[in-house]
């Protein structure tokens, strides 16, 4: 089968040509465990920062041997677990870059096999829409009245942050994103109330103007050039979810840091969010989610490629926040 | 009658010579106010910024001719107000370093004028207090199983706070301070279960012998050098109250800032804490440390001098952190 792994150790961001495609075995079935076909894959930012052995402590693969790691989804084609069989589809946080994927029983979820939102599992009901609704619902505690802000806003955890707070009640969705097709997009499709192009000078301004009243929420995926003028709007009393500090996974000088003061006089709450706290909640959320799709409350974008081979270059596009809706791989010619 | 000012406007950390005493007239009483004679008056380390107009945007104190704000507790000499009467005592943020104080009525507390505890209306009974309260049941809510850290431990606020932790049902109650005076009174007076001298080398290897497991909570007074280390041992999921920075409120150097990576990674929680948002609950705080105090529960101690003439020294102290127990000025001869 074919798999994508590094070519080499890595010590600044990943471009595609830091990544090839070999032909490797087809794993077999562990004891306990599963083979599945993978029909979907997922490209997120994290994995740039696994890539270099910088994320949660965890190491980098070793080169020209190891997968690289990625959430999937996937059909199964071999079963030694009494939880899974044959035809069976599943999402595994644990999959990767290749064509087949050997699982444990527990690293794997079975999920409806409705073939309409198959690939939404990698994102608006995988672990992109978990990490939003986590941080509206269970940090922030989003509710009528608040105005939200949320940056990376076209991306899949963003634009599910603002249709999450907008269920919850929220007055006012304000999106931050880069570039005005991704602004349309946030506009248009995730009916935010406005976003606003951070490549464009004089951001501030706008965001100001279409604020209106300071935040009561912000959501941080990108790092402190944004969360810092979003700290400094902030509502006394505000809420801010630390997520993603994207800007700073692959930052060459040493990043800024939150001044202390600022929180005190802002009165502000900060919660620091890691998703994977979440996974007791993730089969309630996806039903949740499901509903929400289809009274059409929770729209998803997805920006796809088609091959396991064009994988490194549409990550490549992701490191440099070229996408436009979540980065999906589409690795199975049998898959949607 | 006698107050302190200002000599000149201030660029540095306030010493005992910035402040001088001069000769002023007594107050009148201002329609729907009071006149009251100061019994004691409270020193604080936010005066330090406050006198340099570095504090919360109010401006500093006009030289040779406004006097030191201050927190105060007064006997009713002169009411023009309805609601005070001739002896009633009263405690007010709005006093300052004077024999005899004017307040508007909105400016002033009556209080239970038990002669034991007057003074501790300007410490545990007072602001501090106040402070140490809010941040552990309103913010942090410690409760059963909680392993607290304080830093300024043997100061009216950390003191309190430790101590209304274990109160809440903390497990644990570990307070940081400098010099062997002040842990002393921490572990001996305030029963914390163990005080680390910040100003012992190694003192970071007697805090993690201290702490036995990771602190679920940390209040913080004094600044990033106590800050950081704190966050870094933090229990996942811990609550960071942050109150005072003091170190930060004179320093000449940019102030080292806080890694939002650490607050994610620790998926902790940042509460942003100003006392005066708490005010509506004060008569409700007394109250209950009233009875605390009466059973033994919450202890005070108070570093005391006699005669506003000796406010200037005994502010130099507090502004070094030489003071043990709460910084208090006897004002008036009649005061216990």
């Amino acid at each position: 089968m074919k798999q994508i792994v590094l070519k080499h150790a890595l010590n600044a961001r990943p471009i595609a040509s830091d990544l090839t495609m070999i032909e490797a075995p087809k794993p077999p079935c562990p004891e306990d465990g599963i083979v599945a076909k993978v029909l979907y894959l997922s490209l997120d930012p994290y994995v740039g920062s696994r890539l270099r052995g910088a994320h949660m402590g965890e190491p980098a693969p070793v080169p020209m041997l190891e997968m690289i790691p990625g959430a999937i989804v996937g059909r199964v084609e071999q079963s030694r677990s009494a939880k899974f069989r044959e035809g069976d589809i599943i999402h595994s946080m644990d999959g990767g870059w290749a064509q087949w994927i050997a699982l444990s029983s527990k690293s794997a979820r079975r999920i409806n096999p409705e073939p309409d939102h198959l690939s939404a599992h990698v994102g608006v009901l995988g672990m992109p829409g978990l990490t939003a609704w986590a941080g509206m619902t269970q940090l922030a505690k989003t509710t009528i009245g608040d105005v939200v802000l949320v940056d990376a806003a076209a991306g899949p955890v963003g634009g599910t942050v603002g249709q999450v707070a907008r269920i919850n009640g929220a007055t006012r969705v304000i999106g931050i994103a880069g570039g005005a097709e991704k602004c349309a997009l946030v506009k248009e499709r995730y009916q935010f109330d406005a976003c606003i192009d951070y490549k464009q000078p004089n951001w501030l301004d706008a965001l100001d103007a279409a604020l209106g009243s300071p935040p009561t929420v912000h959501f941080e995926n990108v790092g402190m050039n944004i969360l810092l003028p979003a700290l400094q709007r902030l509502k006394p009393y505000g809420r801010i979810v630390l997520c993603g500090l994207v800007d700073q996974y692959h930052a060459t000088t040493p990043a800024p840091q939150i001044p202390p003061g600022l929180i005190v006089a802002k009165r502000a709450q900060l919660f620091g969010l890691v998703v994977y706290d979440f996974y007791p909640q993730f089969d309630a959320y996806v039903d949740q989610a499901t509903e929400w799709i289809k009274t059409g409350a929770l729209i998803y974008v997805e920006d796809r490629v088609r091959g396991l081979e064009n994988a490194p270059a549409h990550f490549e596009r992701l490191m440099r926040g070229e996408n436009v809706g979540k980065a999906i791989v589409v690795v199975s010619d049998d898959a949607q």
